[in-house]
């Protein structure tokens, strides 16, 4: 079982990005500790990061066809991106929204996600472990459908 | 280290009500696998529902002086349901709020959440994996803090 | 057949209410009326009110599983009571909802019912007629049905 | 006593229309049903036709001023049809409207009525049983009033 | 000099309308005073009421070539009548807009012109006077710029 | 019989301001063609302006008590002036907003007039002709009250 | 003179609540001020507290009718408790509404209270003093009317 | 194989509207063009042309049973005429809704067409050319299916 | 302790505006019921009236820099006065915010206060009262303070 | 004559993406069939896809120079690509938009095209034969001009 | 070259009023480095500040036509100020607008300028040099021009 | 002192963009003055641009931490580019958007900027010279600070 992992515009600055929201982890710090989870449980992961919308859908193209699922945190992709949801929309596999903060709790514009309707669900507000659950829920969900 | 799992008003019905949305599982399957995996975490875990918003507000303020967290699935009180917010934010304990469905692929007025900005985070449309991941999740961020 | 007869918020008061959009019968009279009119078509019903979202709620599931059809007037509920449109929504039998006066001829909040879209139908501004005519159409449809 | 039946624009291909929505029978037989109703209740009716909200209105004008009440399908003139609201409007006899289908639970545009602000009350969603017991209600209503 | 007297549906109920906002002259005895006054200002007119908005575009493209001014009262497709409006657009003559009633003091519906952004002026709100000055001013006008 | 003209804030400048929409009379231009039209008809007027609505405001509450009609151009107030809409309807003497451009057809704030709901009546896009008929309109209207 | 004090959803955390908008007394030190204030003005008061609407309206139906006033703090109820409104409507005593924080210099979803409309005033912002100076405003009121 | 080709409102008047928009070709010329067309790819059309929306639903309802697709141009009922979209919808062939302008780069009020979710696909701003490809496209469409 | 009382535009009428909403006490006879509650409260009052929003900041900074507290019934600039609003925001006194009548229960437009924001309260509804009783709120809250 | 046939995000995976909506075509096929039909023409295309629209602006750019028309399928960036909206503006060149799918019958976010507005014309719906009436339209409306 | 700077309501209190927002520097000392940069620049300037919108008004109708240039900071008046807008429009010469703070990153209600469709360009969140390089562009624009 | 100069979408294309907008001058000249003023500011700049989202925030990741500020025209990702705007939020150097024409002058949708709420200031519609003058505020501003 293989899952991407996929990170939107600016994740890669965790880490010095506003800690009130995001946390102090780097970006390698959260890979590393989904690397561990995805050892755990006894499936591969494969960890992506762009700023560049277009670039995010041509991975999606190439990778999604050797996968069997995707988790997802857009960044600000989320509240516009609707290319990017076209490209989650079109690969048959689950695809879980993860964020760092509770979008719900910040600007109004981040208050609507155009990704979210096109996921199985979403996850938010829970800082880095918003990607180690959505791993696990993931990887549960895939088991038990096979 | 106790945790409130609090089901809002028809989610006593699980199991019977459209199962496309909410998953086969009843409620009481759904607490005992709770149960189980609050068990498995050293936890204690007490589990509510009331079909009345009066009621719930009632129990979160007797209840949750005793308690270290809560997690929330408000049903259709998501929506207009701001009293709860209040008591939820009265509270000084963190709240994670939970939906079986991913409210943001259903009827437009499903897509706000009155109560997510009071919460610390917010997980939907894994089922009953909703409730499970949030409980560990809320377990391992406690257990940080202390 | 058995048909559930559902006065939602402040409708006890009928006949002390503003009369000139309620009328002048009490809650009991337009019960009555629904009893002679129900013995009249040879099906049962049975009448309750309550000026809470949860306690109808809650009556509903307690009910709705021995009856066949649900008339329904929501209060003031009609416009914000999700839970209770989910509550509707939920058990498998047709609801019309019925309201005295005609909600579209006053303020604006009143134009919407977010209960309508869960309904088979509506009938609005006839008074206690309102009631009496929804009791014959429901036994009628019951009755081409089975 | 006699009451006008006015049926708008493509009601004239009822049973052909989307069954799902407006039923299989069609404008004909329900205008013999509302003749047997009427019949019954020794009342005399007028049944009326057109696609054309100006015809519509000529209609009103010329035969409200020898009628007692008006039941009115308008179509989808129900959401724009200011015009056709002023000629109700402007008659002082009264008028109930009426939906085969339950407008409420259809398309957006669908959910508004710039009719229902002058008329008497609306039924909607109980197919040609709306029509039916929108006569019972008027001839009741008028008989009561005289 | 040829000018347009076109009045939109309802308007030949005027004197039996609401009289609160359309005073108590007949359409009738309103053209009659039109006709004196152009007698008076040695200019033709022809007056013209359709309750169609085909019929009042027919009309239009038929006498508009040999009119030199149009005054209309749309009615109410004032507010929804665009048919009318690019009929009106399309003819290259000036047209001044009339109402009986003060538009802007009634329901919010009715406070919006769809007519207005293609008439040179609007008079509103002085009854049948409104007609009588409109005439004068578009009298006035014409000749300025012969 | 004594009518006040009040011009607001900025139609001092009349015919500097942009003449397409405004044209190429002066203000005294104006108010002189007022003069001669009240001698024509017998009454009396006196015409003010002012660019403050304080100002305005202060003259119609010293003025009004000695008049009988107000003929009003607010000038930009039209769209924000809710003192001076106060102030006009505080007075018990009937007022005739007048605009020199069709307001209706220019830039979107410019079509609500939050004067027009106290007003009698509205001419708009005659140019100084708007004044004129203006002034004998409510010359007429105050002599049949009378 | 009987006034009703009625204290709706969350009021009885007062003083544990959020201190920086709701002050720091609780809501049995406010009751104990009304007390005393009520005494000094020669009246009766009955305080009453609920977290649930239907609760609140059965309350209001039962107590009203032997009482003079009602002083409300509706609580979030304030935004969305229509079925509140209705009750507090149908009643035929003067209703004032407080609030002991400023609601409009919050939350935007706090700045709208559907119960305003049927309240004869409201105050707002100051703290406990929001009671008592209601308190004292009401019997004002009464006796000037009596 | 044959086409009906509908003009609503105002496009008799072709070749004389405001060219800049519409061209100089009359609704003669485009009609004739539509001949050639057709001739050339073997089919049969009939055009038509009316200025009220009631003769354009005769007109639908009486020929479309003998036709295979439509090609409509509504005109300004294209932005309102909600019973002209209820008539296509009805009708189970395929409809190609053109635009001789490009309403999207017009003002507001023309960028929503309420026919275009009932047709099968729009075509705009190419001038008669619309027309001309519409049908081509038509005929393939149907030659494909058959 | 003194504090500044702020009447804004057309409070002068007072007496003479719509008794229904402002009630039959004039602006001298309020200040003069203001003056006596003062000296029972034994503290110092001056007070302003202007109908302009210059005039009425020029007086704020005048007389903000020697006063405790400034009670300011804004008049219709409640609803727009932007720059009325800086300047109380400006100085660092408190602000009570009141009106003769319930602004809550009016035309829509009057349901906003762009100053309640920056002020630390508002009384609403209760007439002349609605002074009084914010003078002694303030003078309790100020000698609190102090 | 050369042409651009440009399209945008996730159309290289036409063939795979949902075929109710985008047919069974590949996009080489597509691009093949405009191949037939530009030699047929007489006329010279070349054709490109991105993902990015950063790419597809850097596209227009360097090849717009040398080309007579474009022809270009936005995908999502339809909706909010207002940087690629800029770049099809400043080239002087003609552009018609396409669309595989009716966009007007999808989603709501889909209605609105950002690109429109600076197009000569749009085609939707008609599957891939949106792209081939596109090209014929563009050579006859480039020859004509020429 | 003379140029004028425009100082709106409240802007006289600067260095008291919110340093947060608005800086240090009193109005007199910007002025004063206004003066400075003028002499520097060889040019003339004049300085006007005033609380109320007319006498700006009269200010402006009076100074610009001895003036090439207006810099005006509006105060709140740039949100709801249409008849300063018009004033600034009706003269012919160049404007800048500059705001000290950023008003796009405060209150929602300060995001929108009513004035800056009228002014050439805008310059906001620099504090005082806001206001000196306004300067330094209106005198650099206004030389190349001559 | 080293400065960012950042170019958006089609700003290479200057000097052939639509030139009553952008002016005659290309990039390479704008850039050559900006060398020009640096040079005489004593401080160094380095000028980029791009049209893909994705290379504007990698090319802010790059080159922030070694400058002291940043001068940014984001062309029309302005209007939605939230990525851009969390790249810039996320760097702890002051920013100041500039833009060539005034974009609160021009269609509806260029007036919200995504950008201004985390800029320092904006400088709009000067053409070239809002980036010479941008670069000399940014320049005086860092120095007073440090």
């Amino acid at each position: 079982m293989r899952i991407l992992i996929i990170h939107g515009p600016n994740l890669n600055q965790l880490g010095q990005r506003d800690t009130e929201f995001y946390g102090t982890k780097t970006l390698e710090e959260i890979d590393a500790l989904l690397g561990d989870e995805a050892m755990a449980l006894g499936i591969d992961i494969d960890t992506f990061q762009s700023n560049g919308e277009g670039e995010l859908i041509n991975l999606i193209q190439k990778e999604a066809p050797e996968a069997h699922g995707i988790i997802v945190n857009p960044g600000a992709l989320t509240h516009y991106g609707l290319s990017l949801r076209d490209a989650l929309a079109d690969i048959g596999i689950p695809v879980i929204e993860v964020h760092l903060s509770n979008i719900y709790a910040r600007e109004d514009f981040r208050r609507n996600s155009v990704i979210a309707p096109v996921a199985k669900g979403q996850i938010s507000g829970l800082g880095w472990r918003s990607y180690v659950i959505a791993l696990r829920a993931m990887a549960d969900e895939l088991r038990e459908q096979s």
